[in-house]
């Protein structure tokens, strides 16, 4: 393999997570290594990703991260994994065609000759991976040496290739915290009571099922998961509950954002209530509150719906640090696989067999077999009423929500920091 | 003052936090100390509060609580420490008067009688602080000699004669760590967008005020406040939220579930779009999805609504240790107070001159001046504008979230116990 001198660039896109600085102190680490400096020259984040790259919005990295020596600067590093979001920005664009729109790629690799660029890094989900995909495809195809690799990050754990994606454990942490607290709130009162609690994932439903995982460490635990790999149905729902109920007053249930009905309707569509706004505006109440109307009005007791919104995929105050670690390994992996010659490619993690315990190695997973899928909840996850998760589920999930990190605080607030 | 011998009890009232449980544990750390023995012979839990010790739900706390040489169990009661919620569960009953209702007072009694209860501690807020004021006025005017004590607590920080109630760090912090985490993940994209985060208090800006804070720290903050003590202008926001839109594209604005227009209505009341449902029920949208509405409507813009619900009065994970030992302290300190002859009281925090720094110390404070009564965000505290709250209340709420406990994790997750 021929040694490939020259600049990186990196870039984060899609949705924020806890874990992406993280990788992008991994890449950053890596690429000031002695060992990458003979090959990378300099080091360009891309501001909001592609999209601003396109529009020549770059930073050298060197110069907020570089020691004196050349070395990077580990306490600046532990500060931006401990930023949630994406320090460098994000986007949501999506790259045309390169058998389509040559044109576009040609202004691309005009950028990139501009700034000598023979190392592309691209920290992102579904999304992102099809950008790596298509970029490597016409990379291969013309004459402009580059290495381009796709680095793993989605709170949703949808990607396939690889056994989980950096930034999910920490939301996986953080839900199951929250519903452990949520389950012991809503225990205090004797009166009946209904709580949902609706969680992200429109398609695959790992991060609800690590609602359920303060159950297998003897912990307050929903009585009920509901994930959209299974059909919903309302009335095996009510009759769910009202099992439950036979047994006690307080009842706290996890349901995913894209649960569905039988004729592929989300729940969260409104369809259930028919309410629509003063301008005939079908009103999108969210599938927990569309549930909180249709459990009131069967059960006619208290009910609440709770949303987590936002606020899983940024909890960097309740990180993994197990998925911290390997958020930063996953770029760090990815700039050697560069140097070594890898193209085409994501960082893919791969789960040893965990007869001693628990541990992982990284290796790269060709990118179209991963751009533009999605990895769901396997049939085995999910229990037979479709209401809850399994233990094998919880103990795959279970290692990933291990360690907390020494947050670095200031006056009773973590530190982030700006790029 | 007489020495009064007899068992204590101890209930917990009202809306459940993240440092009600601490001040159980400084409660029962005080009633098991060699000094409190002798004259407090036996500790009992009532199960939810005044209702369930009506119905004889109670619980012996030696039992769970000490060591066998009388002490009490450190290491149980750190755990309880950081448990969230009521661990011995709780209620919203509202005695009756006691002019009004002797049979009740009466009842009461007889059960006190029964085990020899001289020492009653109601861990709670305003209504509670309702209980110990009826339950101390009957004692006085009766024959059965007892102490009352009531022990602050309440995430809205809304009780008058303490500087600050325990239970309102704990949530103070959380809010502030969510909204720069918040920021942070809305900063990400360039195209146009508000975010508007509702948080507790319906009639007390405390909660929303605190989502101020990273602002004094340098931290990523919201860029308006809106508290239920100001009235709310729908105009005056829109025109707030244009002026903001020339200076940056992501918006993150905090917002009171309580604000209300110069009419007296609620925002969160739904009058804004009419919405009905289908059995002509208004639809109770909330603050901050009615706002959602209106900007959508007016700016044209990406909007999106969080609410943080109950997972900002119970987030134990993200405590300050501030809050925790001082709810304890507050514990602590009713137990030797009402040893001492107090009583028709409530402990009360209060905040020394900061020419040193922050200290506190804790007093007794009349219940009659504290009951029913609410103590809302100063003048002083709020901007001219009415959008922010100024510099002096941030420097208020700084110290009351300063310190992080070392959790006791099992495995990922916060260990927790129920009694």
């Amino acid at each position: 393999m021929n040694k490939l001198i020259g600049a990186a660039v990196v870039g984060q896109s899609g949705g924020p997570t806890a874990a992406i600085n993280a990788t992008l102190a991994g890449v950053i680490r890596s690429a000031f290594s002695r060992e990458s400096g003979e090959c990378i020259t300099k080091l360009y984040g891309m501001r909001n990703g592609i999209e601003g790259f396109l529009d020549g919005r770059i930073v050298d990295l060197g110069e907020i991260f570089k020691n004196e020596d050349g070395t990077a600067n580990e306490e600046k590093l532990q500060i931006l994994s401990q930023t949630p979001a994406a320090a460098l920005g994000s986007c949501r664009k999506k790259l045309p065609d390169p058998a389509q729109d040559e044109a576009f790629f040609d202004r691309l690799i005009e950028k990139f000759r501009e700034h000598d660029v023979r190392y592309f890094f691209y920290i992102g989900g579904n999304d992102s991976m099809d950008t790596v995909e298509k970029l490597s495809r016409y990379i291969a195809a013309h004459d402009y040496p580059m290495r381009v690799v796709g680095l793993p990050k989605t709170i949703d754990n949808d990607l396939p290739g690889t056994d989980h994606a950096p930034g999910f454990g920490c939301a996986a942490k953080f839900i199951a915290s929250q519903m452990q607290e949520i389950v012991r709130d809503c225990a205090v009162y004797t009166v009946p009571a209904v709580t949902i609690v609706e969680i992200m994932g429109r398609d695959a439903g790992w991060l609800t099922a690590s609602a359920a995982l303060p159950r297998i460490l003897g912990g307050a635990a929903p009585d009920f998961v509901y994930l959209p790999e299974s059909v919903f149905s309302m009335q095996a729902f009510f009759n769910d509950i009202r099992a439950a109920f036979e047994k006690k007053p307080n009842l706290v249930i996890a349901v995913s954002e894209g649960i569905r009905f039988a004729n592929g309707t989300y729940v969260g569509e409104g369809d259930q209530s028919g309410v629509k706004d003063v301008f005939g505006h079908r009103y999108l109440a969210g599938t927990a509150k569309t549930l909180e109307d249709a459990v009131k009005r069967e059960f006619g007791c208290k009910v609440r719906s709770v949303e987590l919104s936002l606020t899983q995929r940024c909890a960097a105050h309740c990180a993994s640090l197990t998925d911290l670690a390997e958020s930063a390994a996953a770029g760090s992996a990815g700039v050697q696989a560069a140097i070594l010659g890898a193209t085409g490619c994501m960082i893919a993690i791969v789960r040893a067999d965990e007869a001693n315990g628990y541990s992982v190695s990284y290796e790269t997973s060709e990118i179209t077999h991963i751009a533009n899928k999605e990895r769901k909840v396997p049939d085995e996850f999910i229990t037979e009423r479709c209401n809850n998760v399994t233990d094998a589920c919880l103990e795959y999930l279970l290692p990933l929500i291990q360690g907390e990190p020494q947050i670095i605080y200031n006056q009773g607030l973590p530190v982030h920091m700006s790029i």
